[in-house]
């Protein structure tokens, strides 16, 4: 269970009253009785229902049963979709292992503004089934221009782009550009426009990589392209 | 479109009245308007809506616009799963290139039958969505250990394992494994048994890959699996 605050042994927890409710009522743990918790920081913790009351519970913290492990930097930018296709895209990126995901308005995207909470509790909850021990973020909905202007000079971009080619030859040129911190951007189901690929590809830190031949949906696209940002250059290739 | 007729210029089709509907009614197509259909086999062909009855239509075929491509041939195995999952997967197994899908029984799958027919049918849309000019054949499902033992020699196996290690490793094995006819294998969401473990190893055709450190739902994992497939050894690889 993902909790916020800090873990350590002898610690004593109070979960919020939503979680007290699901560890007491829904998951009918009985006192003592054992869990894991984690917060995003101090790596998973044995710990066991040590107090019930009315509104709330006590959860005493023992043990450290896996240390923290630092996931790539990798970011996930997507441009705003529906809301059931997004919500899967950004339980998705939890799953595949994204730190970070970015919701971009772009030229053809018609939505501006989106429930980032309700994404967050996706993304938190996604994690607990993948056993990760972090919790990507995700930032509310910016502008692709404003996006592309604050750009950090040493992260990488991986430019999901159907006019790239070749997806092995791009991999392969993913894999030399190399680097620690990475995005993979994904475009809105019309596509970019033409003034925001020329800007897109204008950034130096952009690699192009094809999809391949067959047009996808946003949420396949997203799959797709951290499945290969994570077997070339991310945890799934043992770096 | 996909219709089942023989496409040929000169040819006329009768639309099935579905079809009919949805050409007159949903896209109010006039007369005379031109659209794309496409059977699977003979390529993609412009037609024009020649005739408009009470209860169906006519098209003419004139053209033929691109001809037919050969998709690797790649088969999805995956184990029967709840069915909103399950036609995720079928619709993005379509979008990623498998020319057919299995569904498979295991021992720790609970359900043993399925809608085939609305399966195909997303298949078909989700073609239609890709511009693919065939739909993946979904077959009805069937037990582990009768399709492992009807294995045809020539077909290889990219058995996604939990416990495989090296992702990266994996896909170099799978690259050097080479062949043109291929299955990729994922579990339930419980995992296989270790006696059907075993036997998927034994297979002389099975290359055991692991997608990574994190725990992925079924539907995840076979977008990972055929992306990396298609990036290695199908048609995203320019080959």
């Amino acid at each position: 269970m993902h909790i916020d605050a800090d873990l350590q042994a002898g610690g004593r927890l109070a979960p919020s009253p939503e979680q007290a409710h699901y560890l007491t009522r829904v998951m009918r743990l009985a006192l003592n009785e054992p869990l894991l918790v984690f917060n995003g920081r101090d790596g998973e913790w044995r710990a066991r229902l040590a107090e019930v009351a009315k509104r709330g519970c006590v959860l005493a913290v023992e043990a450290q049963v896996r240390v923290q492990a630092a996931p790539p930097d990798l970011e996930l930018i997507i441009a705003l979709v529906k809301r059931a296709r997004l919500e899967t895209i950004v339980e998705k990126a939890a799953e595949l292992g994204a730190r970070r995901v970015r919701l971009a308005i772009t030229e053809r995207t018609n939505a501006d503004h989106t429930n980032v909470a309700r994404l967050e509790a996706i993304a938190a909850e996604a994690a607990e089934q993948t056993r990760r021990l972090e919790v990507p973020q995700v930032l509310p909905p910016a502008r692709l221009s404003s996006i592309l202007a604050g750009w950090e000079a040493d992260r990488r971009l991986m430019f999901c782009d159907e006019e790239a080619g070749d997806a092995a030859r791009a991999m392969a040129a993913l894999s030399e550009a190399g680097g620690r911190r990475w995005a993979v951007l994904i475009g809105p189901e019309g596509g970019f426009s033409a003034a925001e690929r020329a800007a897109i590809r204008d950034l130096p830190q952009a690699t192009p990589v094809s999809l391949g031949p067959r047009v996808l949906r946003a949420d396949t696209a997203a799959i797709a392209a951290l499945t290969l940002w994570q077997s070339t250059l991310g945890d799934w290739a043992g770096a």
